[in-house]
């Protein structure tokens, strides 16, 4: 049976292939997109939601969730990666989405509804997830399970994207972040640690795009994230990160995963942070904030070509 | 001819076999100890110093350094790890010290009068030098260079050791060493990411001890280190750490760099970590508090047995 979804997005070019993925694989039942800021503002990720699942033919619908951090300004949205308008500036009309319905309301209701079925995905920042659990906080005991396309262990070697030790998603609401690590629910956390292994090649975007029209729309839209990686990061293809979280659902096996506490620091250099204690070093530790924070599990190595094969043979089914 | 070196201190168990090793390193002519507070207070770390230079029959003087942190609170002395006297509770007679001359004009006027010539290396708590450049910034353009004991990259994969990102000698002041690393001189970290590479084994510590009576002292005040090793952390052997800096002096081919800034964070979770930041992603970073920090070297690798052999040798010679 395919698994039930949210999917918490801020489309965004990788949310945008993630959330084909999603849709083409059999795997996942997606319920909803709730959308969040980040990649653009909450009125734009919205329109921007509304408008993937009418070109993408989802039959789920749109939320509106939180539109800035739970305590920290909204750094503005990530122009300069996803374009103006986040989903690359193709030049596509995309209408104000209007009045949708809330994210949190939605998140929360469903999740009592479906005890134990309900799996959720978020793949930019965790402000819906954080306000869901506090509002409800019962939730974190219904749902099946939590998978974040977020932050970075470093002990990997990868480093931060936005700073040397933070990952976009985590630094944008670090406290909202902190909140969903200190839950007591079955998290796992895909961060760049295996996200950044996993490179879509120019190849395949051009692939995808003579297949079909789904593939076509992804590499119009693609084409601006091509080409800031090309000019300012200076490699060719294009990390996939949001759909390594959809990945993960359909394949755990293909990750390997690594158990702890994990924290997110909300202040100075190191703001956005998410940090993995180890327990059994805990008596030689200075432990606050350590105790009692439920075990999470990181992703720490990923087969990146069988997760591509993967992405690919979703899309072209 | 030798590197002059003022050696800045808190012995400590693994000081004094820093202590020892630089002593007998023909590569090295120890000026002075200046002491600080960190494995013990400050009244105990330079008792612990006096006591050392005779038993080890130094021909340089101890000075008294700092007691406290810049900002926050001293956590106190490691009596878990180094004994209640910082030096393995041995049941030597360490007498109080009495007044030693002032560490930091030590430092400051020895520089201004070698200039160039004088190489700071720093084990503990990086107070003292960090108190030298506020009172006098020109020693920063005056020092040969400094290397420090301290810190960790984490990129390697190891962790801190009084949390899960943060080094004792870092986190006891983070705000001088954010100080130390944000002055403009030549310096290099030697981290964990290096000292937790280099064991010295039960058997070297024998060996030393059968061969002469300063081996026979470094192993009755080590064994207190080595139950601290075997008991709570659960493993044989005990890392070098201090004495990673001597060998970093008298063999910096054994060792392989990195540069970049490195910045402390000095608050939350993240308190006592070093981060090294990457400008070739400045294109992409929140650069907040990363322009003008001038490039440090951090060691990210070590061939551990040749510093162990360089370490015998030295030691046996």
């Amino acid at each position: 049976m395919a698994e039930a979804v949210i999917f918490d997005t801020d489309p965004g070019i990788d949310d945008a292939m993630a959330i084909a993925f999603a849709h083409k694989s059999p795997a996942v039942d997606l319920l909803g997109l709730t959308t969040t800021f980040g990649n653009g503002t909450i009125e734009q990720t919205t329109a921007n939601a509304v408008f993937l699942k009418n070109q993408l033919g989802l039959d789920c619908q749109v939320f509106q969730g939180a539109g800035a951090p739970l305590e920290i300004e909204f750094d503005g949205p990530a122009h300069h990666v996803h374009g103006s308008d986040a989903l690359g500036d193709t030049g596509y009309d995309i209408p104000a989405a209007g009045n949708q319905p809330d994210a949190v309301t939605f998140i929360i209701d469903t999740v009592r509804a479906r005890p134990h079925e309900v799996t959720l995905v978020a793949v930019g920042r965790m402000t819906n997830l954080a306000l869901a659990v506090r509002k409800a906080p019962d939730i974190a005991k219904l749902v099946k399970r939590v998978v974040i396309m977020g932050g970075v262990l470093g002990s990997t070697g990868i480093p931060g994207n936005v700073t040397p030790v933070a990952e976009a998603n985590i630094f944008g609401d670090p406290h909202a972040a902190d909140e969903m690590m200190r839950a007591d629910w079955p998290l796992v956390m895909v961060g760049l640690d295996v996200t950044m292994k996993t490179i879509m090649t120019n190849d395949l975007v051009e692939r995808l795009a003579q297949h079909s029209q789904m593939g076509a729309l992804l590499a119009e839209i693609g084409a601006f994230y091509q080409r800031f990686y090309r000019e300012v990061l200076k490699r060719e293809g294009y990390p996939v990160h949001d759909s390594l979280a959809v990945a993960y659902l359909m394949a755990p096996h293909l990750f390997e995963t690594q158990a702890g506490p994990i924290r997110v620091a909300t202040e100075g250099l190191s703001m956005g942070q998410t940090i993995m204690g180890d327990m059994s070093r805990a008596a030689n530790y200075a432990l606050d904030g350590w105790l009692d924070v439920p075990d999470k599990q990181a992703c720490i190595s990923v087969q990146a070509q069988a997760v591509l094969d993967l992405y690919m043979e979703t899309l072209m089914s």
